[in-house]
């Protein structure tokens, strides 16, 4: 607790791109990672990397870098994804299939644990890991496999109401992937995933190329 | 270009998020817009908006805030989404297949215009308003289709070498949906998405409110 206090939301952010590129760097073989690696791969300044890793008390030494054995846990543990965390993916069209198939999720400690639509055809079938539960299920389902994590993948007209569903069953957090601004309660959190910021990045940098700068 | 001389990449991330945020307040009729709204909206400080929005010059009229309707075509130029992009999806398993379908990409400027696999079975099927065509067509197609960015959805095996094709056949950038780490010239640039980043930023906000940090 007293770990984050006062920590700049984007350092957050920056926190899990360092924890990536430090596991990478390990796999790789490294034993220390410097400033300058971790900012030449976040495409920041080594200064604003020592800064952010800063908050967190000294890992660094000059010269040789940060430790990657001493950082990984203390990255995880800071991000609170030392534990695992129970998911579930509402709405299996296009988008809830790609991620009940995603690998990483599990490698990353997120444990997919329920799948739900409204589709007669789709219910009961096994995607990925689960098999698919009827939205009216979530009541009992997210109290029996202790799902903290609603996944919305559903229409954007319905996506209101099925956050309601999730967070009348208890989830503590939504990571929505409608264009539907949810209204939640101020105990829940909402992480929105839009593919079209990640293309906006693109279309930026691809253009800064092009005028030098 | 003068815009963008010595713009933190931070500031860059959020102007796509500050439009996003404002052109939600027009569609709700709103005028001007201020800067803790935006901050609010972004989990950041008045301060820091100012800040991010200063580096373009001066929109904002204390105790007014921010002109709408200045501020989104001034920031679609800034971000280079003041034009269409044309893209191709490369890979149509769960993720391309998404993708191919999704509905804010058109609405963003950026046209699919080509989508691509290795699978007899899906090769001429149509998918969103692609004809799905063979992967070593992406040269040819590249060209006649101006295809500007790839978006990689393809099995991580196969990711360099289908990234080096992309590159080949003059690509200007790659949305990177695989868990490889491309190998690409200085030439081209690589946006990675991960979706278990957004996971990770949900189990750290959902922590924090228990922590009472």
């Amino acid at each position: 607790m007293s770990d984050r206090t006062s920590i700049p939301r984007p350092t957050i952010k920056r926190l899990s791109l360092y924890l990536r590129e430090i596991e990478s760097q390990e796999a790789g073989g490294a034993v220390t990672v410097s400033s300058r690696t971790l900012g030449s791969a976040l495409g920041i300044t080594d200064a604003q990397v020592r800064r952010d890793l800063g908050y967190f008390g000294q890992f660094g030494q000059p010269g040789i870098g940060y430790s990657v054995k001493a950082m990984i846990p203390r990255l995880k543990s800071i991000l609170r994804i030392d534990r695992e965390w129970n998911a579930a993916v509402v709405g299996v069209g296009n988008i809830g299939r790609a991620l009940l198939h995603y690998p990483r999720f599990t490698a990353k400690g997120f444990n997919i644990v329920g799948a739900f639509d409204v589709e007669d055809s789709i219910i009961g079938t096994t995607v990925g890991n689960c098999r698919v539960a009827r939205i009216e299920d979530i009541p009992r389902l997210a109290v029996e496999l202790e799902i903290e994590f609603g996944i919305l993948c559903v229409p954007k007209q319905v996506a209101q109401e099925v956050a309601d569903l999730l967070v009348t069953a208890g989830v503590r957090g939504i990571l929505n992937f409608t264009p539907q601004r949810l209204e939640v309660g101020p105990a829940i959190d909402v992480v929105s995933v839009d593919f079209s910021l990640a293309l906006e990045q693109l279309a930026y940098q691809v253009s800064e190329e092009v005028d030098g700068g």
